[in-house]
């Protein structure tokens, strides 16, 4: 500590004795030393394979973290755990806000793992940067679930593009899988596109609602319906049990107006209650037979191998993007341009050809 | 001409009389100046703005050519025309082959320049470079429309990408509306994302479809429901008129499915016959219903400005992507990750992270 200044006020006090050190030197050079000891990619490789959470949580920290001198050793770890990864059922799950998600997901994944499976648990929520962790944020609102030792949970990467946040989760569920998880749950709240960016890593799509005043089909997101392999209604229990029976019977009407999947599985919709878990099994036995049905099409395997070029596809086309928007020069001209394009000064394409001129020049 | 070689062979022949030219060398010199005196952009404009529809056909050719030399002289066209385009009304028309589209087209537009309008009928049809114009490229199906002062028809323009195809079309509504056409119609047979670029450069969105076997909705693409402002079953006349009837209830039971539209407008559904010509009016009426609504909310506007900074954006985001995709040393790169990627031998992002790598240290 400073020793405090001789002051020439009224104030002045007298210097007094040396204080003594608040906190021992030795203390911190013991903490210092043991911060600097992070694992080795190899080290953090070996727990993952051998099954160890922590090795997990601090491989998971790591492919997060937006230091760029991580990313080398992240990418390491990531693809030495690629050859034990790919082996699960990796599950979407979205609804709204008050549907009840996280119960849902304690029921389900207790009974999963009451049938011996083991499950991890992930979110992708680019809200949570602002809101600090919207969803799966407080762990304890998975109270049995997180007690389980076959059963592990993660709350959402934080990013500032859902993009960022994609990639995070994405490899997530590759160091999830290394490390013997059978079953990924992928939670989403439903911002923005993150039901696409999930419904784009995972292999079955349920979507979670609630029955309501009757007009059930308003106000859902556009496009959700489609991606659905199931819909469940929650809350079938006391005195909505009827409602959710109704429900049930127009969104089985209204998944009949869509299109043939790719898959050949027909969407269907099903009720449970999260707190009797009555229909929890029956969820379940569904996506079983989805996974029939696709391992038996080989959809299962196409589908995967799709969503790795989609997803290599992607992130390039996100780079080169970043990288031509994110240039100053290039961000000053665009603005420029894109009020003459919108007074319709110039067409949209000779701003084009303008803006791509001076990228490419450079 | 040359002349004939001497051979030494035993089917030598004499050389005989020097051949007189077969072509006229004055007439060869008069063709090619003629070819050669290609107005300037400043007559074409002139041309245009006074209504000549010579003057608009060799417009659009400019703008259609993929000769680099004439894009300069394109874009200072469309450049001048600008100020005179955006006042039309933008309407597109869907459906599947053999829905009637040629049929109504001409009965809409010939019930269209009754009352008074001027009407140009553009195609977006991407896959009119393989199969030489599937759309509108036999005028004589409109045989009198084709004839009509106040109308139009302009085929396809032919491409290799759906963005270029779509490019093209969206100038030359820009020459079309400087022209004096105050209504532009796009017609697209549908082809991979062809709907989605009609779509985006349209003010109102037409389906057409006629009534079927029963189950009128299964079939139908995804998204375009959720595209239509409008809902036309075509060939609702003597046997037809009941199933017409029906298939209309089924289409409005369906519409009230998906969320409301931000342009505040409820899509609805109509029948009639291209042939009898019922119902065409009630069409019409719809739409003029459509841009009262709409310019009265000032929707009408704002999605004319959002349409621009789409396409600014777009064209810029699909030269990025060409840029790298066209390098051939990218190309040969991209292949290889993509396999490794596909057999999981490494992450989608770590193979993005060698392709990039290698595009931006060039």
């Amino acid at each position: 500590m400073d020793k405090p200044k001789a002051h020439k006020t009224a104030l002045h006090e007298k210097e007094g004795i040396a204080q003594p050190e608040s906190v021992s030197l030795d203390a911190i050079e013991h903490v210092t030393k043991l911060r600097k000891i992070q694992p080795t990619a190899q080290e953090l490789v070996n727990g993952i394979l051998k099954g160890d959470k922590t090795a997990l949580s601090r491989a998971i920290t790591l492919v997060e973290s937006t230091n760029p001198a991580h990313l080398e050793k992240a990418n390491d770890v990531i693809n030495q755990c690629l050859p034990y990864a790919d082996k699960s059922l990796r599950i979407g799950i979205t609804g709204v806000p008050g549907v009840g998600k996280s119960t849902f997901i304690e029921a389900f994944g207790k009974h999963l793992t009451s049938l011996g499976r083991k499950v991890a648990v992930l979110a992708v929520d680019p809200s949570s940067s602002l809101s600090h962790g919207s969803i799966l944020g407080d762990k304890t609102r998975m109270e049995e679930l997180v007690k389980d030792e076959n059963a592990y949970i993660r709350p959402s990467a934080s990013g500032d593009t859902l993009g960022g946040v994609a990639r995070k989760t994405r490899e997530a569920i590759i160091l999830c899988e290394a490390c013997g998880f059978d079953t990924i749950v992928i939670e989403t709240v439903g911002v923005g596109q993150s039901e696409t960016a999930v419904h784009s890593m995972v292999d079955f799509f349920l979507l979670l609602k609630i029955s309501g005043a009757g007009d059930e089909l308003q106000g859902i997101k556009r496009g959700i319906m489609e991606m659905a392999d199931l819909i469940v209604i929650n809350k079938a229990d006391g005195d909505n049990i009827k409602r959710a029976r109704l429900a049930k019977t127009e969104f089985n009407r209204a998944l009949h107006l869509f299109p043939a999947k790719n898959s050949g599985w027909q969407p269907t919709v099903t009720t449970c209650s999260a707190v009797t878990h009555d229909g929890i099994p029956e969820v379940w036995k569904t996506i079983n037979d989805y996974f029939d049905l696709t391992k038996a099409n080989n959809y299962f395997n196409f589908h995967r191998s799709e969503q790795n070029s989609y997803w290599l596809t992607e992130t390039i086309n996100e780079q080169l993007k970043s990288n031509f928007y994110s240039r100053k020069d290039i961000a000053d001209l665009l603005e420029q341009n894109k009020k003459a394009v919108q007074n319709s000064e110039i067409s949209p394409f000779t701003a084009a050809s303008i803006l791509l001129e001076k990228y490419f020049s450079k």
